[in-house]
């Protein structure tokens, strides 16, 4: 076993050596046959998915998986034309491969170019969602990368459907390196993969916190995720109250589970006796359970106490924790100290507290009077995403097709050596910018 | 012990998140401040570093450091002026810190800015150069991110010295943090940053493959930079000769010990008859030793045999591994293979294969007719380096100021929720490039 998912790993990086040749052409060619052959077998994968949700129904019975994780594995015919409409949406986007980002003349005849290209490797390992491989699939392709998937047991035959699918097609075209999607089944197989830092350039786990925790902790390859998604709203003292409670209301309860939802509100003390009995009762007509810190129970005396490690608690419900802190220096502290990274948000109308936290508050993403559930790829107008990144390095916030892609750098010379550049009569270098 | 080096990074972590929020102008100021200080303590600074040498110099005589080590550790006025020049260039280097990196408007009042900004605390750990120091620094500063810095013990008290007129400049700057340029002393402190990845965001190591490797292997944290540096020349068939020995031999003997220096030469066979005896002959009275696979002794046969293993060795030295190739693709199968990812180059008048080998060789540098040292932040135009790194992520090839930052996305609204964008009735978002 162990000798197979290296093998998988080893053909996938001398296929991603082929990807990285392809033309722009042929990567869309690939995605429109996926998305027709995909549509032309949707009775064979609403069979296959059939069986499985047989199954988890004996799971949710039996209370080994949640109605949550049920529905996810369910495909509906908006979620099939959604994934067939989220590849023909990835073949249009501009193919991010062979740009050129920069280029500099270094001396006469000597030009260097940095160009994008892609990663090479990358292994996603997700859970549940059987129409994540289509997605990933598409992104890969299009961004020229080679990728291990690795989905959910649960969904296992929806999940061997759409690979059959995805293979066969690719099979038929004959430029395409056939061993540029792959996809491995068990738990084992992802423990092996994080030790193929030689094949293996990069990871991508999405799922509970547990699984990109355990992940992030087991490798040397680097991991683009997130594990929480402790999300803040700053009510500053001078915020628009009518809209504070709008916005936060939209974080809570838009989708508690996701993980750009808030979990924390820290309300500025001099706004605080106003603000919040108004926002305690819309957000009890909706269901939110609030606790608070003590200054807030001094405001709302019949909630529960919030103590520390509410603040670094993702409820992915609708649990709201609340903490009156004094302006917005103590509103930024608090986030960078118990935030997660993921995206935080100050109401105001005051210009000078908006910068400060926009400058100061260290998340992948910073908003002014708007719901932190907009922090998402799709939103964004990145097409579609891979994740969500709290890294401090490569790339943060929702990751499109960018986030998958590096760069070299090409030089192209006429037999220039470093020696005629340096000593006594060296000559000079011109470091002019061409683009 | 344990406590101050964590002490040290949850400091540092604190001064990052200042850093982040200084303009342009405080952070040129402490440039200038601190080039102007050590122009005014460079008696002090010599006289430390004398001291240094005398001790180093025991060493050198029990043979327990090298001579080039030694070489490395000793300050010349040369030095100190190149060092104090490297301050003065970087702070002229535009400010890559709050740069809007593109622009979108999602909707009516709600625009969304891509801005770059600091990493937050990183981890140099490097050997015997004193003067790394310095340029850390001035990197650092430039880049508002917060640095704690491990130097070779041989240097201690020239380090010491910097460290010293450093941190007495930053603490006359009002508005500085105090803890932003961090030093801490023992092989032992390093193990314990290897550990602080809740305050560490990015350890650069530049050093030996030895100590490279080993912290690639001990750490949760990004590690930017390179162990090997095993670059290549493929001498195309329809190369020009003259070309390609000029180009090898600059490669080879222009700096053996650098990373960028050619270790392999891939000969296309159908040149290799009339290529390789002209190219001997000028190698081996440059002193370079080579060494040949078996085609490549049948031509020169007086040469030393070159086994497996010398495709993947560094030499660091005058020596040259020599291998005979059939065409550009072997080239490029052997180069993906065996090399480092480093710089890697062709020597081709082919536009063609000139093309298949920049496309397909994957590098952070892949070169036509040019020497393989130009791979260096300075010739690149960079301004400055803090490493060449062969990540497939994050940043690649010679690391500049650049490659210090990352971004975060700053979200402006007016109220906007996402529960209007869903649904049935859901606003479209418009998605317009702004910048």
């Amino acid at each position: 076993m162990t000798n197979n998912i290296k093998q998988i790993a080893q053909k996938a990086k001398e296929a991603s050596l082929i990807l990285a040749g392809l033309n722009s052409q042929t990567k869309d060619q690939a995605l429109q046959d996926i998305a027709d052959a995909l549509l032309a077998n949707k009775a064979y994968i609403f069979s296959q998915n059939e069986e499985d949700l047989k199954k988890a129904k004996k799971l949710l019975e039996n209370k080994e998986i949640s109605q949550a994780i049920y529905d996810r594995l369910k495909l509906s015919d908006s979620k099939f034309n959604d994934m067939i409409a989220g590849i023909l949406d990835v073949k249009k986007l501009q193919d991010p491969i062979n740009t050129t980002l920069c280029a500099t003349k270094l001396a006469e005849g000597l030009e260097l170019y940095k160009v994008s290209c892609p990663i090479g490797v990358i292994g996603v390992i997700f859970e549940a969602r059987p129409d994540v491989i289509v997605q990933i699939t598409s992104l890969a392709i299009k961004s020229a990368n080679a990728v291990i998937l690795k989905g959910g047991i649960e969904s296992i035959l929806t999940n061997n459907a759409f690979i059959k699918i995805i293979h066969e097609t690719l099979s038929k075209l004959p430029n395409f390196p056939q061993n540029a999607i792959n996809f491995v089944e068990t738990r084992e197989d992802v423990n092996q993969m994080l030790a193929l830092d030689k094949y293996i350039d990069l990871i991508i786990p999405r799922g509970s916190n547990k699984l990109v925790q355990f992940i992030q902790n087991n490798t040397k390859i680097p991991v683009l995720g997130h594990a929480d998604g402790i999300c803040h709203i700053f009510i500053d003292e001078n915020a628009n109250i009518d809209l504070g409670i709008k916005i936060t209301l939209d974080s809570k309860i838009q989708y508690p589970a996701a993980c750009n939802a808030v979990e924390t509100l820290l309300v500025a003390e001099k706004i605080s006796k106003t603000f919040l009995p108004k926002f305690s009762k819309i957000m009890t007509e909706n269901g939110v359970k609030l606790k608070g810190d003590s200054k807030t129970k001094d405001i709302l005396p019949n909630i529960e106490k919030a103590e520390e490690k509410d603040w670094q608690t993702e409820y992915g419900d609708k649990i709201l924790s609340i903490k009156i802190v004094k302006n917005v220096e103590e509103a930024i502290f608090h986030i960078n100290k118990f935030g997660s990274g993921h995206t935080d948000c100050i109401v105001s109308e005051n210009k000078e507290n908006v910068e400060k936290f926009m400058s100061l508050v260290d998340s992948a993403g910073v908003y002014h009077n708007v719901s932190t559930r907009f922090a998402d790829g799709f939103r964004y107008g990145l097409g579609a995403e891979v994740g969500i990144s709290t890294n401090k390095t490569h790339a943060r916030g929702p990751v499109g097709l960018e986030g998958l892609t590096i760069y070299k750098y090409k030089l192209f010379g006429h037999g220039q050596i470093v020696a005629e550049y340096t000593g006594k009569n060296a000559k000079r270098f011109l470091h002019e910018r061409i683009i």
